[in-house]
């Protein structure tokens, strides 16, 4: 089925294509949050989150007690507040909280376990900002879903309270790179590619296994992660990583939600001011995310 | 965590073994709908659809102009409009519309293809009486999960309007029988191994090839299906079934919801009378099939 609008963002994609530096990549991924300015309602207050660079972003009458962690995606190695600024903001929006947007430290100047710990240290600031784990909703995209579920295992094994729920969108939770998708989606994944990802594996684990669960978190044991949503397109090459971890959480026990949308590419809530399909999975996350912070 | 309800049906259903024949089989199946009377509110009509025994069941203030066609599950050899009178109200009642269940021929008797006529027989029907396929909502549990695919896929080969969407419980799609929580879960599932299994795939597909995507739906092409809803507990051997399918639809652009219940068995709506879970997840069929079989 045609779809416009997909079309457009489609080819804006192919008429600008990734540089190989990391620096230009950061350039590409931040001149995509420049094209969407924000509602004119909406604050966006900087913070030092535990010693990393964040931001609060929220829209009128968000519920102060209550706030969504968003990590980022960028391959571990790109995206910034900038980037994801309006992501942020229409998630805020959807969920009725404020979003506390986190820029951890990013390979291949800070390798793992920088980010993981730029993560703990976020969630870290908001309980002791007087926000109760459950009601938080840690969110992370692409790599940042991989991240967050780390830092979910993180805190379990610190016997640290988990957060109310995580909300997963493309998430990259194999850093080996052996889902089959990587190859039957890859003729229509206008994005990602395995030797991008390989190089982007590599800066981030440096000289840990790609197999750790603290990076690939599919080779975890998922046991006691709260409620979990998992969106993701079906023109990904990393399909196969969001039915993969869906399974591997269900067959852990987690409560698992999966949504494949038809047709949408990587990330696709980054494009949503021009995307209904991203305004709708954004909607979808924000009343799975309401429906888990309520106060009790 | 413990949940005493599920105990309770576990421990019953342990304390009832399934007998070797297929009469006694059908009669410990019938027996569990005899546990479970309706409320008082409930209509039930017998009628013939296109040939094929049937059940009209609804609350009142269903919608006449829409339905459910509910294809019980019992491995193709057991399951009756007895057995499962009570789950097809509760959608009913919780869809807003009537279900029309149907009992189709079961083998060893009547060997595949029997039960996919007939499944064709009944969708026909519906449309014969005046419900347009796009008020019709496609559901099956357990093998009839896996005949309702087959049932849509035999409507595209024909030509023929789908359903509005599909809702699919702890469905069985892979008469090969090759997930690996076919092992991975036999310690925690109380109604279904392997053996049996491969019992009831042999009566029912005789000469025909077990990967036949008439008979295993995960062999088909899912391309051009409805929306689609696929609930499955987490202590199923069938768990795999229902995360590859999601998989392999949501990869052939098929809009796909997965949802993954921790702790729950095969078919746990069948006990929802005394299981809050098997309400909860009635409850969401419900508003799912509400909202892709609203009046236009």
């Amino acid at each position: 089925m045609a779809d416009p609008e997909l079309d457009a963002v489609v080819a804006a994609l192919r008429a600008s294509p990734r540089p190989a530096d990391p620096e230009g990549r950061r350039a590409r991924m931040d001149a995509i949050g420049a094209r969407y300015p924000l509602p004119a309602d909406i604050r966006v207050e900087p913070v030092a989150a535990g010693g990393v660079p964040a931001e609060w972003t929220s829209a009128p009458g968000a519920d102060p007690a209550a706030a969504i962690l968003f990590l980022h995606g960028g391959g571990y190695m790109a995206g910034s507040l900038a980037s994801h600024r309006h992501v942020a903001a229409q998630a805020a929006q959807e969920a009725g909280v404020r979003t506390l947007a986190l820029a951890y430290r990013l390979s291949p100047e800070h390798p793992f376990p920088a980010a993981l710990d730029d993560a703990l240290a976020g969630y870290r600031f908001l309980r002791a900002s007087g926000i109760a784990a459950e009601r938080i909703a840690l969110a992370g995209e692409s790599a940042g879903g991989g991240l967050a579920l780390a830092a979910a295992m993180a805190l379990r094994a610190a016997g640290e309270a988990l957060p109310a729920c995580l909300w997963l969108s493309s998430p990259w939770v194999d850093l080996a790179l052996t889902g089959a998708s990587l190859r039957t989606k890859a003729a229509v994944d206008p994005l990602l590619q395995t030797p991008y990802l390989a190089e982007l594996a590599a800066a981030y684990r440096g000289q840990t296994d790609a197999r750790d669960p603290r990076l690939s978190p599919l080779y975890a044991d998922l046991s006691g992660l709260p409620p979990t949503l998992i969106q993701v397109g079906s023109s990904e090459v990393l399909l196969d990583d969001a039915v993969r971890i869906a399974g591997a959480a269900g067959a852990a026990d987690v409560p698992v939600t999966l949504r494949i949308w038809p047709q949408m590419i990587h990330a696709w809530h980054l494009f949503h001011p021009q995307l209904a399909a991203g305004r709708a999975a954004l909607t979808e996350a924000g009343r799975f995310v309401r429906g888990w912070i309520a106060p009790a």
